[in-house]
């Protein structure tokens, strides 16, 4: 089903958008945002999708990050979508800020509460990118980078790392790099996957950068040194590899709020630009 | 009283702190917003003051119009404070968006039910910026601007023109110009000032500079054409006078929103720069 515009501002050369359409991966409405730089009549723009962290809708990157100003700039769509499928209430998933609604976890869930639904992983890389998008953006297929934060961090190296085919430029600010050793990768995964922890290694990043053999993937990360939240995030687990080189950035002082993120966004639509041209 | 540090944030070159104070003033709580750029040891920098819109808090602004990047860039200390008295429950201050809380109109209130408290006016030019951020921010008494959104916009002028001796830059952002003659400013001067209506020209914009006899000033304002409140903000009626050149930039499609904002922010800065120099 088409998509729906919910509300249009200008902002800077272009418009931020924010759409809602039937899902019919997820099987509920959702909600999702697209900023669309000024463009000449037949052109097409390469796009950056972001990728939102624990307890985030399509909103907190859209009004707290400052990304217009760059997409811009640097002329990238940007299409920004929800952290989990909403619209649908189960049993438990709205207990903790961690697990269910805003905590998608980017994966395809197999237990079968939560597999008529919680479906983000197919919901980004097939329904959003391929569908939905293309019939409100001229977006060019072929220059599809992927950033996200935290939770969506997680999601764009995993995504990436598995799809780069389709995604040919991955970064990610304060990414959970290792899920099935902490905390939230172990809740969500025996959770959404159950317990045969074999299956959860297709959604960690640093184990698909042990076996990673697409073309040659340059990933820049960036990580506040004083983030509160290092323990769940691991960035010591990322190693490079043959085609993957990891660039961890360590920034003194910054934490894992959209100020740190405003701070050092531009650098990331340059790390795209160049990747993708 | 000593200002409380509510949270601090590393963001670009400096820190986005919320400190909280017990305002002798307004006789209540309040809660404000400050930016402080790197500086060496001894340096004093220069400040501007940003007066938000009807509804906001101090977040607003401190969220979605990403001025700390360039605060940071062209080296301002921005404090940026709460737009009505809180803490204090009045009957008749929570009806309305556009009158109570979250809608002090930067005046003195005199009518006896909110003059113990709506005195925004001496809020801003006396405690604020005279008795408190001093004690928290190494400031150049020299070089203060200030700018303001929509009621902060009217804010900004309304102080800006009275106390050159104090602010000697001034900017806004859609500000009402002309409230003696708008339904806002009508309810709000009626309700804080009474019905005598020559009180309420000292808070007039397009009042005001009829008579500034003050240094030279070239004030800037943005306007954006697709604004949905034009007829509460009347930027027609603001006419340089001998003193005062007002330059109203009119920006085709923007709205009444932080993306309008943010948008033309960096040139804000760019002005007060120039004209505290």
């Amino acid at each position: 089903m088409a998509a729906i515009l919910v509300s249009s501002n200008k902002s800077f050369s272009g418009r931020q958008y924010v759409y809602k359409h039937s899902s019919s991966t997820l099987n509920c409405e959702m909600t999702f945002g697209i900023y669309v730089p000024e463009f000449s009549g037949s052109e097409k723009l390469p796009v950056l999708l972001y990728l939102s962290g624990l307890t985030c809708t399509h909103a907190n990157f859209m009004e707290k990050s400052g990304f217009q100003q760059f997409a811009s700039k640097y002329r990238f769509i940007v299409v920004h979508p929800d952290t989990s499928p909403r619209g649908v209430d189960i049993e438990g998933d709205s207990e903790s800020w961690d697990f269910g609604k805003g905590a998608g976890f980017y994966l395809n869930a197999t237990e079968p509460k939560w597999s008529k639904n919680y479906k983000m992983y197919d919901y980004i890389t097939k329904e959003l990118i391929h569908q939905t998008i293309p019939q409100i953006a001229p977006i060019d297929q072929q220059k599809i980078g992927i950033f996200g934060h935290s939770m969506g961090g997680h999601g764009a190296l995993i995504i990436g790392l598995r799809n780069p085919e389709i995604f040919k430029s991955i970064s990610a600010f304060a990414p959970i790099c290792n899920p099935i050793n902490v905390p939230w990768g172990k809740k969500a995964f025996s959770g959404y996957l159950g317990s045969d922890e074999s299956t959860w290694l297709q959604y960690d990043a640093s184990h698909l950068l042990k076996s990673y053999t697409g073309p040659h993937r340059h990933i820049l990360i960036d990580q506040g040194e004083g983030d509160n939240f290092l323990a769940q995030l691991q960035p010591h687990t990322l190693k490079s590899s043959e085609n993957a080189e990891i660039q961890v950035r360590l920034q003194p002082e910054f934490d894992h709020s959209y100020y740190f993120i405003a701070s050092f966004i531009e650098d990331h639509f340059k790390h795209h630009l160049k990747n993708l041209a």
